[in-house]
C-alpha cells in the first residue's frame, strides 16, 4: 500500500455521535409519529454523523462515472462488443445517456473518468487517468499487476479529492465497462465465500447458455488466480477491474473527507466491498441507493449491512440508481430542516404525554 | 349508486395499447440494454397507455389529502388523541408537515380536503366538503349510513375533477385521520379474506397490548356489521372511513379522466381497493409508490397487483410516499424523452445484431 492510499485510510474517522443524537432529538420533535419517516429519518441522522452537522443541508452533488474495459470479454461473457465502453463514454460526454438525464433530474453533475478504456479517447470534459488500456483476461491469469490495482485505487482517491475540493458535498459512484459484471461476480464470490453460481447474473442480458459459460469462466479465474479473500488488493488485481478499483478509491476519499457517498448497483457495490476491506470504517460513509436485479447485488449489500431504498428492477449501472437516490437524500434533509415541530404547530403529542 | 359515481365509472376505459407499443419501441432504441431501467421503463409505458401519448411529458402534479375522523378511536385504538386530525390539517395549511416538504421537493401542490373532520375548521385554502363530523364507532354499529358513504366517494370524485380541470395532470392521494389504520385493516380483512391479525399493524406506534386490543376491536366491528366483501359501498359504510371513501372517489375520477394517480401507503391503498371493487378497470390508472411498514399494506398491493418502488419503512400517510414517487415518475418520463437512441449516439447494439 503506497502513501496516498495509506494516508487516506488513516484519515477516516468514526461517525460524530453527538451530532447524530442532536439530529435524532430534532427528528423526534417534528410533527409526525416518532420514526414514521423510516429510512428518511435514518439517512439524515447518518449524514449528521458523517458531516458533524446536526442539521445538514442539501448541497452540491456529483456522480463520478469510472469507465474501463475487461480482457475477460474475449471469453464471450457479454452480449455487447467491447467497443461499447468507449462509445458510451462519448455518449456520457454528449449528455445522451441515462446517467445524464437522471443526474440532471437530481441536480447533480457528472464527471466521467477514463481509468482504463481499451481505446484512446479524447474529449475536453473527459478526465483521462488511464492506468492501462483494459485488464487482461482473468480467466488466463491476473487481470492486472498489483501496482496497477493500487494505482487505479489512487486515481479514484485523487479524482474524488479533486471533485470535493471543487465544492461537491455529496458524491455518487457509477461505472461503465462491458464485461464488468463478470469481474464483480468474481470479486463477490471470493470475498463473501458464496458460490459463483449464487452471485452471477445476466449482466446486460445474456441467455441461459452464456450465463452458464460466464459462471464457468469465473470459476476458472478464481482457480487459476487463487485471490486471497483477506487481501482486497490481491482480489482486485487478480479478478477485479480498473473502474472497480477507482470506485473503491473514491469511496475511501469520501470517507476521509467526511462526505456521504452513494453506491449504485452491483459493480459500484463491489467497489464498496473492496473499500470496506481496505478500510472498514469507510462503510459508515456509504449510503445504498437501489437494489439491482443483478443477482449478486443483494449479497454484497448484506455483507456491507446496507439497505437500499429504491427497488425498481434496474440493472444499468453508470450511477443511475445513485443519481435517483440523491433525490431521496435531499428529501430526508429537507424534512429535517423544514418541517414544523409539535410546539411550533400547536399539535398534540401522544396521549398521556405532557403537552 | 347515484349518478355522479355511476357516470364516472362508466367513463373509465382501457389502456391505449397502441401508445404503449410505440412507447416500448422507443424505450428499446435508447442507449441502454433492453429493459435495464426496469420499473422506470414500465412506468413510462403505462403512462403512455393511460394518456394515449406515446411520449408523455412530466406535468402539473397535485397531492390530494383527504382528512376525516373516526369514531372507533373511543375504543382506545390509537396513540394520539383525535384532536390531532384537525391540528394536522391546520399544519398542512400552514406548510409545516412532511407532505408540504415532500410535495414542494417534487414540485407538486397540496390540496387539503375536510371530508369528515370532527371539529369545525375554517381556512381560506381548505376545501370544506364535510360529509359528517367523523364516523360513528364501527365496533358498535355501522361507521356511517350508506348514502353518506356514496356521498363521500362523490366528494372525492368532484374534488379530483376540479383539480384536473384546474390543470393537474398527475395526482396523488393521501390521508389524515387519527384511527384510520383501524378502518383500513377492517376493510382489508373483509375484502381480502385475511384474518385481522395478519393485516393489523401499529399505526402511529401503539404497544403490544393496544395492538392486541385493536385486532379485537376490528373482529368485533366485522362481527357486528357483517359487511359484504362483494359490495365495496357496504364495506365502506360499515367499517370504512370518510377519507378512504374520498380517496376511492378521487381514484375513479382520475381513471375516468385518464390521469395517472399515485397511491400512498396503507390507507390510500385501501381506498384503491374500494375503487377497484367499484370499478375494476381503475386499477390500470394506479401507480404504487412505496411499501409501508404498516402490516396490511403488502396484502392490499398484492391484491391490486401493484409493485411499489420505494422501500423506506415509512408509515406516515398524508401522501408522503406518493409525493416522493412523483420524482420517480418524472425520472421515468425524462429518460424516455431525453435519452439518445443507439442511432443518434453511434453506439453499437448487442453483438450479432445489425447496428
Amino acid at each position: 500500500m503506497i502513501d496516498l492510499l495509506k494516508s487516506a485510510v488513516q484519515r477516516v474517522g468514526g461517525l460524530d455521535q453527538e451530532s447524530m443524537r442532536a439530529c435524532r432529538l430534532r427528528q423526534d420533535g417534528l410533527t409526525k409519529p416518532i420514526g414514521s419517516l423510516g429510512v428518511l429519518e435514518d439517512i439524515a441522522v447518518r449524514i449528521a454523523g458523517i458531516t458533524g452537522d446536526p442539521r445538514p443541508a442539501p448541497g452540491r452533488k456529483t456522480v463520478l462515472v469510472m469507465a474501463a474495459d475487461h480482457g475477460v470479454v474475449s471469453e464471450g461473457v457479454s452480449l455487447y462488443p467491447p467497443d461499447v465502453t468507449a462509445q458510451m463514454v462519448m455518449n456520457f460526454l454528449s449528455g445522451g445517456a441515462a446517467i445524464n438525464v437522471l443526474a440532471g433530474h437530481a441536480g447533480a453533475n457528472v464527471v466521467v473518468v477514463d481509468i482504463g478504456v481499451a481505446s484512446t479517447l479524447e474529449h475536453a470534459n473527459l478526465v483521462s487517468r488511464k492506468v492501462r488500456p483494459g485488464t487482461a483476461d482473468m480467466a488466463a491469469g491476473p487481470a492486472m499487476a498489483a501496482d496497477e490495482a493500487v494505482g487505479a485505487v489512487e486515481v479514484g482517491i485523487e479524482v474524488a479529492l479533486g471533485v470535493i475540493r471543487g465544492g461537491s458535498q455529496y458524491l455518487a459512484v457509477g461505472d461503465m465497462g462491458i464485461g464488468n459484471t463478470t469481474a464483480a461476480s468474481a470479486i463477490t464470490a471470493c470475498m463473501t465465500g458464496l458460490d459463483p453460481l449464487e452471485v452471477t447474473g445476466r449482466g446486460t442480458g445474456v441467455d441461459d447458455g452464456t450465463l452458464e459459460h460466464k459462471v464457468e469462466v469465473i470459476r476458472r479465474a478464481l482457480e487459476i488466480n487463487r485471490p486471497d479473500p483477506g487481501n482486497p488488493l490481491d482480489v482486485l488485481s487478480k479478478v477485479g477491474g480498473l473502474e472497480i478499483a477507482g470506485i473503491a478509491g473514491a469511496i475511501i476519499a469520501c470517507a476521509a473527507e467526511r462526505r456521504p457517498v452513494l453506491l449504485d448497483g452491483f459493480i459500484s457495490s463491489t467497489g464498496a466491498l473492496i473499500a470496506a476491506g481496505l478500510c472498514p470504517r469507510s462503510v459508515d460513509f456509504m449510503i445504498a441507493s437501489h437494489l439491482s436485479v443483478e443477482k449478486g447485488h443483494r449479497a454484497v449489500l448484506d455483507e456491507l449491512g446496507l439497505h437500499p431504498v429504491i427497488h425498481a428492477n434496474m440493472r444499468l449501472g453508470e450511477g443511475t440508481g445513485a443519481a435517483l437516490a440523491f433525490l431521496i437524500v435531499d428529501a430526508s434533509l429537507k424534512l429535517l430542516r423544514e418541517m414544523a415541530t409539535f410546539e411550533d404547530a400547536g399539535v398534540s403529542g401522544p396521549a398521556g404525554e405532557g403537552e
